[in-house]
């Protein structure tokens, strides 16, 4: 599948950091929906981040849909979300043609694509390619909510300092959709900044955990063995570059405990099975159990710093010392959150779809 | 895909743990493989566990191939592994027919499958669906091994405890392929033993991670954005039941750091590029880059407890109190880890085959 | 997919000729579906074809289900459908192991699977691979029955002979279960016994070409472009061993005609939209319109013949001669109808469902 | 996967007649390809059809390729196509939107997409989804080529005229890529240009059948049982608006002999086995043997005729007549058949790629 993925409802992705354009294709989505572009403008704007503490490569990231929406809602037909590429510095490239960037992909996509890749700003590899995911996500998100599905993300760590968990997710995913800087504790919003800001001065940069919660989902949704909610979502969420772990509920945590300290026991509230604690973030045997659905990424600090770094010359194989220049984010967790209110979103529309068919989210 | 799994080389698994039978398809898988029943046998025993500290159900696990094999060898064609279920006892689970057990698939299924569920012994949801997983795995590690790859898994925590990590890969991965307790630092290993046996001495259970390396898997093997290496080998480790948690390298921890610590610096090392750390855990952009693939799980502790745990009656509607009866592990990580090794081989066998073609293990 | 076909409900299909066993995993069948366990053997039975015009080989072809059948309904999870294989006469290949039969798969199978594959019997290539879709196509079959839809095939031609088109659906649809030998007019059903009996003979064979119509559809079925009705339904079929062409309504016929007078007009009929004609059998832009769909099959004459047939020597690189022993048919038509029946009720409950969602069939 | 299809080499397309774009993303395509642009364009050309007997609608079809080629060559990610629609008379529709034309797929996309659909020229079920295939299909023939594999289609017959048969494949292959109409017989090339010239004069439309052959395919290409290369072929060319019959070899005309008429015996020509006949057309088992690869598809006469056709209005639920405006050809045989090319060639790198690795075609 590689640049697909999903099952009743498919996303692929394509273009390159320096190319013509980039762009998304949306599968089997259900028509009826309606798109709301000032939300997709919204949502595009939140993925650019905050000015102050980001790439200085910002690109308008104007999205034109090409296809699949007719009177401004969903025909039921592929949908193309299609972004041209502007404020391209090719040129900071050429000299580094042959040294890949320590932990980037460069080294990787030589080995897999013979020297044939577009080298240029990561190519296909670059995190600009999350860009047409936010404008599919975007409808996701909003179809999502006609059904009473609501979801957000927010940095949950950046270096050492912690945001404070979700408590009130009603109120606190509301928040953040609106929310310049995706933290539920202003005060340690400001610290991340000054973080990020630091860490930009001297040419270097941080990373930080993402949390990311869904309520409103119905019980019963995932499938068995293979295609697990948690398999689902963390193949998604995998495929945002920078990400080196995804974790559930109590994720790692939950490995030091007693099985009788952590498992959600049942009771009925108001006629509805609940748990009483959601230590499994709100999957069991893979399948939504109606409690928050809870999980958590690391995204690891940007890897392109402007530090000198050791690295080897594909074209003499000798050693070299790489000195990245460019234009390049000291951090990405702000902006990496609404690529994972996004993926999330369209993970839960293809289940969804699986389960109750592709009209569903148009009911 | 559900109870699908792969691309070009595919695995699809079967069976209920009350049912008839249990067993698994491998399809795709190259021709003229040797297969060793002897090792199939031996993965198999090791999926048993050590009896002291596993489950009173110890089934035989006698594993028939009713296709795919040819005078000792693949011949290309599907490959069914079929194991029977001997060592039922159902009556243990009829009184609590309609009272989910805490942090199982009891009530997911119910919801997904409107009570049609096999709901004795966790059914199609059962850990007990990871044995053909076992077999078809051996097949998947001896065909590596020809190609000069190994791995293994060891635990690295349990409970508070805190095996050493990988150093000397190439020995320590020949140690686990026979360790009874996979672990590096035998001191740890006897303490989990008792850590194991004084949780079940109580009726209660303990969690743990897992960690497994690959060594030898040649650079430039996945595929761009969501087919990634690491979306691909966690889609198949959150399809183990207990898993909460997957992350590659460094993983978590690698939030808390400045880029310049932890991206992973290139060299040469007789004529072939390397990285002096591997905080990375060998994948770059989700494509092996050459160095030892290293990742971990967090295995949450068997939800099935002998202690009183509140729950619901779905027949009346009202709050219950369960007791669980039957045999049960009081840990599963010293035998999941044997699942971990199989989904991780039967993954990269799938993205070699898509890489290098559906005979290149045959070569 | 190779061995695997359908999105929402997928089939798995594993075993050779003369190994231990033959089967059939169906995954993401509807839970709560009655399995209908005399119905699957009358299918078998059908299968088998009519005693004085088939192979001598005749295998009781008990269908044990291994899975996915709790109390006599489906549960949701995957179906087994497992098959011993009996009455096996292996021998008779051994001389003709590097013999290719002409039109046979024997030379193609040795050029993919390089000499390692089970070449008794056709091995994995055998029509024997059809008697477990047969098992699961009995439960879809009923499964649809259940929502108003029917289907059946006759043989339309065999040799010279041509039976009458459909006329009066439902209860042609109702007679071709039951028939033993699938034909609308009786008369022409005792020439075709005689041209099957005659070519058997002279140790030759017959082929022909079977009708499926398909009736209570609803309209909006089939999905854009690549998977369309007739594209899903097609792929199905010519996986069907000796199927060398397959066509829609008029078919190949259609190319003759001016548009005027192949257009299906459309008129309302009791509040239904309905068209006057059916030249489309059913099927428009690939989506069901509600009418009956209707397609058929060309079936080769069975390519084992007694006759002294040139071929080569794959051990020796000389010309050689073949005469083919052992049990063969001299014709297939009245054993593929059911093929045939079944993988048409296969597609639909994957295009139901992926319309309709997994329940569909359930409710 | 709807508007996706293939394995290892997958083809999304994109695009509504009247709307802003149509496109199509090829992705798993082999890196250092080079990308003739000269070629492309000659083949759009080509599909534009003889003016004479074609619509008036005439696009220029000028393809942007948006992403995945890189100084002239394929990169390894997704190559994009891009073609505006430029020339748009959609006023043509309004007055027929709620009648469905007859034979079109009106009805059915109403069905579907609950009146949403984007109905103007067909919309996304329009023929003019087929430029973009056309434009990827251009880079997989070339790339073929590069491999000794030549492929092409030919008219074998229009209304009741009927083109010779291919006879000598190589030359006939290469006049075929160059050939305005494609037909091997100039007289009957003329004869078929008078008849389609003589319907469309009284707004009528003729069908046809075409005839595609390939050389040079290597054999042991296919998968087993539902991957066959006939499944394979047939599912892309029945996703051809207008197809409605596909056959491989003899096709449905031997349903008609014996099996020791039609049997292909083997013989071995300079140490190469090859048949003395080809009536299985290249394929047996599912899987290429190394003979030529021949089949044929059955295309309608194109349902939109500018005569009186009975239908129905879908607003008001009763009897109606409409009679079509706008520009339609009255034949698509001339330019279907670089669309049939064009998948075929798009089919045959996803199986080559799946057997040989996705690097084969770069070799």
């Amino acid at each position: 599948m590689k640049n697909s993925f999903g099952n009743s409802v498919q996303i692929t992705l394509f273009g390159e950091s320096h190319g013509a354009a980039i762009g998304a294709v949306l599968d089997g989505f259900a028509p009826g929906i309606e798109v709301n572009e000032a939300f997709i403008a919204a949502q595009m704007e939140k993925r650019q981040g905050i000015a102050e503490i980001s790439t200085k490569r910002r690109e308008k990231d104007a999205v034109r849909i090409l296809s699949g929406v007719f009177n401004g809602k969903t025909t039921g037909a592929p949908i193309t979300f299609y972004i041209e590429n502007n404020d391209k510095k090719s040129h900071d490239y050429n000299e580094i043609r042959y040294m890949p960037r320590p932990s980037h992909a460069d080294y990787t996509a030589h080995c897999k694509y013979h020297g044939f890749e577009d080298y240029r700003g990561g190519g296909h590899f670059s995190g600009r390619l999350t860009a047409p995911l936010v404008a599919a996500g975007a409808v996701a998100i909003k179809a999502l909510e006609k059904k009473g599905i609501f979801l957000g993300t927010h940095i949950l760590e950046c270096a050492t300092l912690r945001d404070k968990p979700f408590g009130d997710y009603g109120r606190e995913l509301a928040y953040l959709q609106s929310a310049a800087l995706p933290v539920l504790n202003p005060a340690v919003g400001e610290q991340i900044k000054q973080v990020i800001a630091k860490a930009s001065e001297v040419g270097d940069s941080v990373g930080g955990i993402l949390e990311t919660a869904v309520i409103g989902m119905p019980a019963g949704v995932g499938e068995p063995f293979f295609d697990s909610l948690e398999s689902a979502l963390s193949h998604a969420m995998f495929s945002i570059p920078a990400v080196k772990g995804v974790e559930f509920g109590m994720g790692f945590e939950i490995a030091k405990y007693l099985g009788s300290k952590v498992n959600d026991e049942w009771r009925m509230e108001a006629d509805k099975p609940v748990t009483t604690t959601n230590h499994n973030g709100g999957i069991n045997g893979g399948i939504s159990n109606g409690m928050p659905i809870l999980f958590r990424t690391a995204v690891k600090p940007t890897p392109s710093i402007f530090k000198d770094q050791k690295t080897i010359n594909l074209a003499t194989g000798e050693n070299a010392v790489i000195k990245i220049k460019g234009r390049h984010d000291p951090a990405i967790i702000h902006r990496a959150r609404v690529v994972q209110d996004s993926l999330t979103a369209l993970v839960l529309c293809d289940m969804l779809a699986l389960r109750y068919g592709t009209d569903y989210l148009a009911k």
